[in-house]
């Protein structure tokens, strides 16, 4: 018993169908004895349908002041529809939008982010024995405005009201019924993880396992909210996101992530001097061109080779700057391949456990994986193969680290 | 050069084209140095789709708070996309909603009446050049809920925003232009009028002429808005309804109303005593049907012949009522006919000029129309005809009192 925050995305509210089993779903937590603030999205397509109207007369991409309000009606819809689909079952129900529940943002047009919420309103319906029904993804800025979040905010306004209402947890629920040891689609063995840290999680994210926005989960983190995806569809406990206890300590690995949206860049012999990397990638990043991974390594000639990777869609544009830069510094030549893929193992148990890197390159070499860059943070390693090479590195590091459900690890392998 | 508020409705800014061509109009006023308030209704069709989801909830007939938080994203919608259009045109342009501008109602739900609007706010725009494009239909109560001022509640919106900023007029721009001596479907001849009463107005709207909200009408005559009804799509001066002045006086007639929506329920001898009235409508009103002309005779026997008229939706109830209370009161009968149609002399002229009623029944007996049922107030003289007699009575009357366009009056019949 305890008071839960509960998001809905678009997909889970996306016809009426939907959105009365979301209604029951609701209810069956507050028969439970709890207390439910619950936050959605707009309509699956209610968005896109919205922004067609404003490409109309702005043209393809709109933006500004106007867009919020415009936007900012999808979820207005869905929160409507919510409350009188839990009103019909009997369920005392609220709808709010973001400035009844004066969410302050700042002023930053289509993706504004939330300043303060007035905990005092929503306590006072929770008191009254509401379920409090809120428009996700939009606020007021400090001249009574509209603002919207941008895209997936919903996840956010969910962790800031469960943060500014002191939640005993915010759940988001989602078309997944949790996160896994990596994709399923890639390894059909893949787990669902029981728990896993704020800090594993946004490395899992952000490495394209796009289950929560990454703010979202930041925001929790912070404040340390915990945080449960689970299944809109099914039940399910889904996975708990939450700060590291001793438990979790035994597992070394929470999972593998991986990337097939990445390109590589080589710039090959450029002189080994302070301030090459500024030299080579200011002109990239100044082409408003986000650079993920880099390294450089020293060569015997007292010249560098220099390696980065870039979004796949934005590989031919950096190749041409690149080729420009490397002329200008005299480097011996640049090299491209779009065909890559970035592998990564993600655990908070490696900053404890010596050895799992090498047994990581051991594993890839054993199945003749080359590995043609490497990059180590605290908690994750990545590497960079051919992408023919993704599914195989992706099941042989999952069965390696013993990530496999349980009943189906090959112990041989297993760490 | 003063002050606007301009009305669209639905029809008005049903596409994006025809809100492009709103946003043209509008900044053609403001060249001409006006200050411009604009209100918005929703897109066509857009308050039934939201509507039918609604429908598929809570049954045929939604209702409720909940309905006020889903009809009120239509308007804000509009609002949107008619600023984005200013704006893409160079025009400096802010969207408000209800809430934004402080538009307080009361809580009656889903037919709520505005009780206050911040004029401040708007006059604050207006001095900042801006156009203030403003939702309408919509506020919110005391305790910040979203309200609606029920079905074409715009007209309203813009009456009342007028009268709070003191606007030198108010227009509703609409899909006719103007208001017309009758409906030019029935009589090709019919005119527009440059000027009418609020109170002509009011006797020809709820005749039948739909082109403004009742209630706009009242609120606009109360507070001496000038109201000009004029057309979206063309240009022209549309009809300007306003206080009786000089001029107006000299016209007898504004205009011939109908309505084609009645039926008439006779109740024969009922004994001729005080209260008999109360008693025959009684349970009528009870079963919440409106009663519309009321007329009673007294016949030779210290008997009554009463005659009333409903919707014709409400007469077979109607008359299973009143054939229950006509037995019980002892009358010797009851008769119903829907087969009739209402048609009415309205104009403030009448109250000066003598021989207008007999003047009307001479040209409908000179056509052989009978007259079933008279009813006259200070400037309306009404009569029921067999509904065969619609077009013929509506001519002859158009003709007789010199209504026709100009050069195409019958100089034989003009009075």
């Amino acid at each position: 018993m305890g008071v839960l925050v509960q998001k809905f995305g678009g997909t889970s509210v996306g016809s009426i169908e939907r959105i009365e089993n979301v209604a029951k779903k609701v209810i069956g937590y507050r028969d439970q004895g709890h207390s439910v603030v619950v936050v959605v999205s707009a309509m699956s397509g209610e968005t896109n349908r919205l922004l067609d109207l404003a490409k109309d007369i702005m043209g393809d991409a709109p933006h500004g002041q106007e867009l919020d309000v415009l936007l900012s009606t999808g979820e207005q819809v869905t929160i409507a529809l919510l409350s009188m689909a839990l009103q019909k079952r009997g369920c005392r129900a609220i709808s709010r939008t973001g400035w009844q529940l004066d969410i302050k943002t700042d002023d930053a047009r289509n993706k504004a982010r939330i300043t303060s919420i007035d905990a005092a309103r929503i306590k006072q319906h929770l008191d009254d024995g509401a379920v409090v029904v809120v428009a996700g993804f939009q606020g007021i800025d400090s001249d009574g405005n509209i603002t919207t979040l941008g895209r997936g905010g919903s996840d956010t306004t969910a962790v800031a009201l469960a943060t500014a209402i002191q939640a005993n947890e915010c759940q988001i629920f989602t078309d997944v019924d949790g996160v896994y040891t990596t994709d399923p689609r890639v390894e059909p063995n893949a787990r669902r993880l029981e728990q896993i840290t704020f800090e594993e999680m946004l490395e899992m994210a952000s490495l394209g396992s796009k289950v929560l926005q990454i703010r979202a989960v930041e925001f929790a983190g912070k404040y340390k909210i915990p945080l449960r995806v689970l299944s809109s569809f099914e039940e399910g406990p889904g996975t708990l996101i939450t700060t590291e206890d001793k438990q979790m300590e035994q597992a070394k690995i929470a999972g593998i992530a991986f990337n097939r949206d990445e390109a590589q860049i080589t710039v090959k012999g450029v002189p080994d001097q302070p301030g090459i990397a500024a030299k080579i990638l200011g002109p990239v990043s100044r082409a408003n061109i986000e650079i993920d991974m880099i390294v450089q390594n020293v060569a015997w000639d007292n010249t560098a080779n220099f390696t980065f990777t870039v979004h796949r869609n934005d590989f031919s544009r950096a190749m041409e700057i690149i080729e420009d830069t490397a002329n200008k510094l005299g480097a011996t030549g640049v090299n491209g391949d779009p065909g890559i893929v970035k592998l990564s193992l993600v655990g908070v148990g490696m900053r404890s456990h010596a050895g799992i890197a090498s047994q990581m390159f051991e594993t890839l070499a054993d199945e003749g994986i080359n590995i043609r860059m490497i990059s180590t943070s605290e908690i994750k390693i990545s590497v960079v193969v051919d992408e023919k090479y993704l599914e195989l590195g992706v099941r042989c590091l999952h069965d390696a680290f013993g990530l496999a459900k349980d009943g189906t690890v090959d112990e041989s392998k297993a760490s």
